[in-house]
């Protein structure tokens, strides 16, 4: 690894920590969608793009873009979100936005040109934490917003629209489209923590996404008929709790047997909820995801069908709601074999994962092809304060994406 | 029947449906311990027993006591509960109470004499639904409070003895013995609905209590690590649902093969409790009776025991907390067959059963020889409103207990 990359890496991860100044919530890192603690992160933000020597502009969602080289090419983008959960720590999604202005500034330091045109990409709304829709801001980029996207809704009662106007920006602009045919990125690349242990467990810095998950969320509430705990004979029961138990059993057991998929059931609650009251009904939410389409789609249908089967022979109804689905979103198959030749330059065996979290990649797979880079995540942890990188992992990280530009720029299209 | 039995059987079920006037909330039945309703219900239950002959007076707690008979002998005490809990039905506690009543007037009808003296006890206090201690009339005429139940508070913090205080009553009075040594009960009769569904799938209109069932409260938690549903891989979870879904299965399966025990894990909330985060901590209760007190041991013991084995073999901590537990109350074997024989004289085929519930019962077996005898409740139903009985079978419980007291008065003792 040169010294610009160590440098700059280290310098790409003390602007994440600067930027926990930016917060909506004393005490800890909240940085809302349109909210007043994104406008100053880009005051900041925009101020290292321009000392990179990029044009910096916002779009009208909130999109923070930054461009540099030929405003004729088509640039290759790399980006992440500058916006954060709720108690969040300093990396997620930020990180891929500072390694983005990185890369630039390595070309610069090396007194290179750059062999193409850059957009980086501050994406907004990722988290889904204020509107109620993931990866808002890189949807409106690739014109895959809904048509009612004006009318959501954040908590307080705020619409999109609002929050638009609020924020200065014009809210009839939201579907006008960011690039057009001839000028569209030729390539995304998004540099993103693991937020998961896996290269943690391999021993390896640096991972190729192979793909993101595709994701089914349902919510399933088994009704029995609640009843005393004291007069009700075991065998004349029509209790919930065993139901749901079953299938929160079932899911665990079908997803650490089936390679590759992952099932949770992470929202668990009974009602009436008394210690001496036998469970009239219990709510329980299923995760399922698979990078597989086939695969997520036939292990959802065989937990529903579980679901449905547990009920009838218990003499229970089940009722499913289908909250959430998106398909797997394969990487770019190209980009992923140049990363794996950029991340072996510099210096670390390549190696592949699923993600199993969504990114605005996902978003803008719809528009270009598009790859992904994690970083080893220490303790696998993410969404939390103690969220951490290694710095010279980030080294490395922006030394095989200054790497992959320079292969991206020369390969035959 | 005689036809004393069946007028004032049915004349005991529309008492009872008038006291569900008496409510402390509007369009719903909701009857406090020392609360308003109480007082408007005591005006009308006191004109009942004054006008069956009875002396009537209301203890420090607020219990009713109206009295007949010979004022030096020992009572039998008949009674049950005048409180509910909120939305209730018209009959739980109630209908023992104005059948002790019906059993006095019974007697005048027929212009006979009492065979002893009886005192008919409206008991307060038995729900729990206002102060967090079962049974605190029975309880206090008993002695069976504990030392600083004064200090019990309710929901909005008023204390037992400003409650007292603010139905008339003087708190310090409240630990005073209701009974001499000399003038204790001889026994005490309880008539109570079922609140289950045996004696209806017996078919049979009443049946005679063996015993009250122990009861064991927990509440468990298990402890494991919350993470995210897509990046946490099956193999490196410390997922806290599916520990406590074996618990929740291994109770039931239990209960299901132990003769005699109920086993009842009513409340379930995991945490964080969100779609896509792992369970960090579930809590679940887990309510286990038995009318044996080894067996209800052996039971509980057993069962957390398996929760401990469970939180081991899959890497979480579990916490077990005791809420609360009670000895099997086993019935007086000299009254219930005394019972029996009257169920039997009243054209009954004589049927015993475990009470799952707790009843004041309970309570006033610490004083003196006592016994239940139980109305088949239609559907099982109880703590409801649409809670019923059938006035016929109402009138052969009248019919039972008469038949009981005569026998009773004439018993060897």
């Amino acid at each position: 690894m040169d010294s610009h990359s160590r440098t700059l890496g280290h310098a790409a991860v003390e602007r994440c920590r600067v930027l926990t100044g930016c917060t909506d919530e004393e005490g800890m890192v909240r940085r809302a969608c349109l909210g007043p603690a994104m406008k100053r992160a880009h005051m900041l933000v925009a101020g290292w793009m321009e000392a990179a020597g990029l044009d910096v502009r916002v779009d009208p969602v909130g999109n923070l873009i930054g461009r540099v080289g030929d405003p004729k090419g088509r640039p290759l983008a790399i980006g992440s979100h500058l916006d954060t959960v709720r108690d969040a720590g300093p990396f997620d999604g930020i990180l891929g936005v500072m390694l983005g202005i990185a890369v630039v500034e390595h070309f610069r330091s090396r007194g290179q040109a750059l062999p193409v045109p850059i957009e980086v990409l501050g994406f907004t709304g990722e988290e889904a934490a204020r509107f109620p829709l993931p990866y808002l801001g890189s949807l409106a980029m690739v014109g895959g917003l809904p048509e009612d996207a004006l009318r959501l809704c954040d908590p307080q009662g705020t619409t999109l629209e609002q929050a638009i106007a609020d924020f200065g920006g014009d809210p009839g602009r939201l579907f006008e489209p960011a690039w057009s045919e001839a000028n569209r990125p030729l390539a995304y690349l998004e540099l993103h923590i693991e937020q998961g242990p896996l290269l943690e467990s391999r021993g390896l810095p640096l991972g190729v996404v192979s793909g993101l998950v595709g994701q089914r969320w349902f919510r399933l509430s088994f009704e029995g008929r609640a009843g005393h705990a004291g007069t009700t004979p075991m065998e004349l029961r029509r209790d919930a709790a065993p139901a749901a138990a079953e299938l929160v059993l079932v899911a665990e057991s079908m997803a650490r047997s089936t390679p590759g998929l992952l099932a949770t059931t992470g929202e668990l609650r009974s009602s009436p909820g008394a210690i001496n009251v036998i469970a009239g009904r219990v709510t329980v939410s299923l995760d399922v995801r698979h990078g597989d389409g086939a695969a997520l789609q036939s292990a959802a249908d065989a937990l529903l069908a579980e679901a449905r089967s547990i009920a009838a022979r218990r003499g229970l109804d089940v009722r499913v709601e289908a909250l959430a689905e998106s398909a797997p979103s394969p990487c770019d198959p190209g980009l992923r074999a140049l990363l794996a030749e950029a991340v072996e330059a510099a210096g670390v065996t390549p190696t592949e994962l699923v993600s199993g979290a969504g990114h605005d990649a996902r978003a803008m797979a719809r528009l270009t092809p598009s790859c992904m880079l994690f970083l080893r995540s220490p303790g696998g942890l993410s969404h939390h304060p103690e969220e951490d990188v290694d710095a010279d992992d980030v080294a490395l990280a922006l030394d095989a994406a200054v790497r992959f530009v320079d292969k991206l720029a020369h390969a035959p299209r």
